[in-house]
């Protein structure tokens, strides 16, 4: 039987492809460190269960297309914190991030266009562009510069007569980057001159260290009409496996028409809903915390990455990842072999090779993500594994 | 901001598009009695509330992206009661029978292909199909005929070779037939033929009547490797809500390719899943008085339809929808008219008008789908505003 060429030329997940080899090294007895997914151990608020176990209905019904309204109306309160103004009308729940990007890649984009996304990016935007016959296109950024953007000359000569759309992730998975109020006006010039939608992905907006904030497309004058936001409870509350995620936009035949893609499936998880306008909710101490603990976590992970010889790092400054370019020639070479070889004390490691979130074949073969996910002991273990099992990889390949 | 051609293309919902019309209606005071969309009153089991409620780990994490273990498990229990043998390998969990139907279509064809279905059909088979730029090649299918399918030389006569796969809800949504084992056999046989997939979207299974039982696409013998089973427990256990569905195959090739979809979208809420799989350990009982349930509601509905003078209706052995042919012009137009102008003692009914259900032009203008989903005192006043608003109706139209 047949597939169709475009389920065929969607890459594997390369965050997942790996988990095989951890699990026949967890069979061999290894305890393996995971800093290879974005699953934090950070406790979700009570208040999400609380709102779950209350629902006292006696039917499980289909929730609004659009949304359940307490969770819209929480949403519009929470931009305000951050002087951007969504009404309710201009706000859509989705089944996590992951939808809100799928509807706005197939609502602005027809089958054979394509979309700026600087890479490395989040490789989910794989799945989310070549299921629907979309493509990348590339704007390459380097660890040398701290995964900033290039200048506004470089960004307008990959613009293409296909291009639709300027999709970003902000802060950025995979690479931490937080893009100044300077980067988003030079983007917003190059939507505005080459009349592009921006696709912003901020679901990581809490995530900023050092006294930085986050700036959000929403608070970017003059591009109101084409700037989409997409949002999601996952990381903010550590709320991954409640998939609930939204999308935001000022323009309105932009919701008319997702509001189709939304009827089409119905509705997002009712209880879900109801779990994530209580999270919505929550005091902002919660957040403040969570931040300085991460914060903590991304300085013991950069301290060990700045002090091995020939290791590439600037200090990231948002969301909870760190790519590091290694001495080394090919990272999932090296990754498969900290989890077949390598043992300290019977512990390994797990990392992300990042040639697969470059869309450019041949970049990033050097490189690994590191998900600082892991409580203050576990992570300083971890890293340490990571410079024993480089420190031995490099000699046994010299 | 330019909008994609797909987005544009796709239908507004027809069972959504009136909705406005009863909320003015009511509005003004009027009571409407919905038989227009497929949200069940019955009760979900309580073991769903349980098992959610239950859940007692401190971070609401990611699943794994083919399903949580314990439900797959259940699922594949449960088909056992069919004699039908899915391995847990061969289950996916997806968001929704809605979901389910999407990734079929996406792995299974490219853009600019097609899949055949009979018509009339679920309106969201549009949704699912042209967002990812394929197009329903219908077969159609007549109320004269109770929407039984028609010979295999019309079948194969529609075959194109852009034809990819052939769509069926069985029992059917609009229609209400249960296909017998022979057209089953005969979809088969021009799967066979002309190599298609065999997308059958089950969801409605437990819904049988006057003795009847479903023979499942998993029964057929000869297309195990290209058959893929929609099923959901959004009517089965009146968990519309829950958004929990699933899609079986026996084709490896198949589910290798399906899981890069589900791991893009990285899983299906985790606690919606825990529900679903105590549902599907709820006793056969709860299905059998629900079978009783509904099959009481048919009949009431049937019986009024069949007195009603010029109406066109085979009694339907399946799902909770009755597509009845009215002697008027523009069932949409009654539909309007029966919320605007109409009332009953203040009350009056909303039903769907079928034309959006076909996908070729012209058709089903004088046909309406009613979804017998009330219980029975309302439902009898329900189907008493029908007729007395159709006799009015045709009174003022003369």
């Amino acid at each position: 039987m047949q597939l169709s060429k475009r389920v065929q030329a969607m890459q594997q997940s390369p965050v997942r492809k790996l988990v095989p080899f951890a699990e026949q090294a967890k069979k061999k007895g290894k305890k393996v460190y995971h800093l290879n997914i974005g699953q934090p151990d950070i406790k979700t608020p009570k208040e999400f269960m609380e709102a779950v176990r209350n629902y006292d209905s006696e039917v499980i019904a289909y929730s609004f297309s659009n949304g359940e309204p307490s969770l819209i109306k929480a949403i519009s309160e929470y931009y305000k914190r951050f002087g951007i103004t969504y009404n309710e009308d201009e706000i859509l729940i989705t089944n996590g991030g992951s939808e809100a990007l799928i509807f706005a890649v197939v609502a602005t984009c027809d089958a054979g266009e394509e979309i700026l996304v600087p890479e490395p990016f989040y490789t989910n935007y794989n799945g989310f562009t070549t299921g629907v016959n979309v493509s990348i296109n590339p704007i390459t950024t380097t660890a040398e510069n701290g995964f900033h953007l290039p200048s506004k000359e470089e960004i307008l000569a990959r613009v293409t007569p296909k291009t639709r759309a300027i999709m970003i992730s902000n802060p950025g998975n995979p690479t931490g980057v937080v893009y100044s109020k300077e980067e988003l006006e030079i983007l917003a010039e190059v939507a505005k001159e080459k009349n592009l939608w921006i696709i912003s992905d901020e679901v990581y907006r809490e995530f900023t260290y050092d006294g930085l904030t986050c700036t959000s497309f929403g608070n970017i004058k003059g591009v109101e009409d084409r700037v989409i936001i997409v949002d999601s409870v996952s990381k903010r509350y550590s709320a991954c496996g409640a998939r609930i995620g939204s999308l935001c936009s000022k323009n309105k035949d932009f919701i008319k028409e997702v509001i189709k893609l939304c009827q089409s499936r119905l509705c997002v998880p009712t209880l879900e809903q109801l779990g994530a306008a209580a999270l919505y909710k929550v005091e902002q101490k919660y957040l403040d915390d969570v931040n300085k603990e991460y914060m903590k976590r991304r300085d013991i992970t950069f301290d060990v990455l700045s002090k091995i010889n020939g290791v590439v790092c600037k200090k990231p400054t948002g969301a909870f990842y760190i790519i590091a370019k290694l001495p080394i020639d090919d990272a999932e070479k090296f990754a498969l072999w900290m989890l077949q070889e390598f043992d300290d004390n019977g512990d390994t490691v797990m990392f992300s090779p990042v040639a697969d979130f470059y869309a450019t074949k041949g970049l990033g073969k050097d490189e690994v993500r590191i998900a600082y996910i892991l409580e203050e002991k576990d992570l300083i273990r971890a890293m340490e594994l990571l410079k024993k099992g480089l420190e031995a990889y490099i000699k046994v390949n010299k």
